[in-house]
């Protein structure tokens, strides 16, 4: 019996995983370009980090985690997420002491949840994300949600929607808060059990319930934006207006909540509206984060963040047909008849890789015509015969499958004939 | 109290993160001219791949796997290395299949081993690693060394030594396994604990022994070079063949065994001879395993892989003084002061980068000075200059930091303008 891959898991196989790799340059690219700078964390970091920096009341960290213990009893977890595990890098490397502030930071790589895999939600999965430490400029804000935009727009993704709230700021959560529980108190009994605890913990996150959505106190919930003081007001309005100078549209949502815990001030989402893309409509969210640095052990240091799935950001693209410009021709093939040829054509092919040039050659013993036509199926650009005649004169011929023109050129000059050519 | 990374774990921070991408694209690069493409497997499997896969009686599966259960209660384990992954899902998606063989993979990513942390071996590694499946031809087993120690020259190793040797097809194996269960034997009790145990399950092992490694015995075991039988000399002939007409230069060792219970025929490994470099000079290692895949549910299909650790090529770069050409300095540094030229610097900073153009500005509220120099710490090539003046003419100033020259520019033209500098 063969071992299958675990649910929830994939494997990217050859003919999908070019795709990643352009994206994924695509993305390194971009964040360069907005000077952000990757860091790579753990695979697994210490249980206890994700209780604080996710928050014990999510869902992620009550239900969906990869937890267990290593061989020296270390209660150890699976990263659900990326931001956690960043700001206790930057707080474990004092990265605050820098000069060159804000910290701005991208990572990429695999997270971990257990859920009942669906298209769109695996267990396992890749998540591109930013974070930006230390500076409580609205402009910031701003410029996250622009690399998060221009991600997807110059991949191609046309059909974008980016949903905007703000939480405020501790004391406009508070007096929301007290709104909130004030509100839904009457009717606490008609909620599902998960809300009436998130009641009395975090009553923000009942309004995030995909149990009682339907609820009819769900509809007048008193919305943050009527709590905001003036202080959130006003970061709130800046952020706005940082967005229109950047051409960059949005729509205000007042019950945009996010799932996690550690968020305040701007919350955004982008969704995609094409057509069949399917239940799932998210295709990134993030927010500020003032806060989580000294929960985590810092000093107080503002940040503020995004992170998307890849496998969406596939499917978006996907449902918008759009095609990734990815060359999957090959440069050349060189084909050889027998044992002296084939170790002849071995060097050759070895020269021109060496030379920068992607060469292949026959490994299965086949036939003059099996050669040609592994050829063909790999599409490549010069096919290189090395036959008797050849061999004899030091000769090998190269033939341009576009074109169907061939030429004889020395076997010492091939690797200069093929530079020249590609 | 701040959480801190696991133990053997580390962080890549900005600096050093910049190396890992340049080396890992160059090793797709590579990759791609020898026509291997990327497969990315996930990062945990079912355990039982490895103990099928790597051997149950090797260290990584006795001892070194980070082994637990998942909540639906599947035996899971970090994956500890590439090669069962990759098998696993070759014949998982029946790649055996496609008219193109052998298979060319590569794989870069993290591996997990429980071991005791220290220089270059750390709990949590980063491989890349390449398997050709499907040909029994010694031209791939060439082509596989060509494109390990290609890779480490291109980058600008120098200081290298490729160690070769061959373990024989399974009839010349028994033979020597014979023959090495009576050259030990009489001498069992000197022997350590786990080498008692090797002895009766894979005496070849015992060979690897670094406990035992000083014993009179050791020195003259039986060669597995004088129990090939005439198949596998021949095969052994063919790759050193292969490897002298591409110019490869190795050295033959007999004790070469690989700490793998799969391989057969060719193994080898490159070592470092660079000073400094430390007590562990194995830079990466590979070997054929035919007999694998069918060992994993597929059908008969040979195959030849190497695995690289990218840490210790980094160490080996450190110890020949490398130095990678990456290019640190940012394109444009935007300084402007008060709230409107910072909406607008926000425009034009968000404008050059939608240009493809890297470019940053201030986000802590400094004044003209600080900001200039933060644009010196960023060793910015082009810093643009904001002031009262400039807004009230649409104008911006653009200096050149390398020669001096300013210039004033159109704010309507500054991205085509900076387009034309970079």
């Amino acid at each position: 019996m063969a071992v299958k891959a675990p649910r929830g898991t994939q494997d990217l196989l050859p003919g999908v995983s070019e795709k990643w790799q352009y994206v994924e340059e695509k993305l390194k690219e971009i964040s360069n370009n907005y000077h952000y700078k990757e860091i790579r964390t753990p695979i697994f970091e210490h249980t206890e980090l994700f209780q604080r920096g996710v928050g014990d009341t999510t869902d992620i960290v009550q239900k969906e985690m990869y937890t267990f213990l290593d061989k020296g009893d270390r209660s150890i977890t699976l990263r659900p997420e990326g931001t956690a595990s960043v700001v206790r890098s930057f707080v474990e490397h004092k990265l605050f002491g820098s000069p060159n502030q804000p910290t701005k930071l991208f990572y990429i790589g695999p997270m971990f949840r257990y859920e009942r895999p669906q298209q769109g939600r695996m267990r396992q999965f890749v998540q591109f994300g930013v974070e930006a430490i230390g500076s409580a400029d609205p402009a910031i804000d701003a410029e996250v949600i622009s690399l998060a935009m221009h991600a997807y727009q110059s991949l191609g993704l046309r059909s974008l929607k980016l949903v905007l709230n703000s939480l405020g700021d501790q004391e406009s959560r508070e007096n929301h808060r007290q709104a909130l529980v004030d509100h839904f108190s009457p009717v606490k009994d008609e909620l599902c059990d998960d809300c009436q605890q998130r009641l009395e913990k975090n009553p923000l996150r009942v309004l995030d319930c995909k149990k009682d959505r339907e609820h009819p106190k769900m509809h007048d919930a008193p919305s943050i934006l009527s709590y905001l003081n003036e202080e959130s007001r006003s970061y709130f309005d800046k952020v706005k207006a940082y967005l229109d100078t950047m051409g960059i549209d949005y729509e205000v949502d007042p019950n945009l909540v996010r799932g996690l815990d550690y968020y305040n001030h701007t919350a955004f989402e982008i969704m995609s509206n094409a057509e069949g893309f399917g239940a799932i409509t998210t295709l990134s969210g993030g927010g500020r984060y003032n806060g989580l640095v000294q929960d985590l052990g810092g000093p107080e240091s503002p940040g503020i963040g995004f992170a998307m799935s890849i496998e969406r950001l596939l499917m978006a693209l996907e449902a918008e047909k759009v095609a990734l410009p990815i060359d999957e021709r090959l440069d050349c093939y060189v084909v050889s008849l027998g044992e002296e040829a084939s170790l002849k054509a071995a060097a050759i092919v070895n020269d021109l890789r060496q030379a920068g040039i992607q060469a292949d050659k026959d490994y299965q013993g086949k036939k003059f015509k099996g050669q040609f036509k592994t050829a063909d199926r790999l599409a490549a650009k010069y096919v290189l015969v090395l036959g008797d005649e050849e061999l004899a004169t030091e000769q090998i011929s190269v033939k341009d499958m576009e074109t169907g023109d061939q030429k004889s050129v020395a076997l010492a000059n091939v690797t200069e004939h093929l530079q020249a050519l590609l």
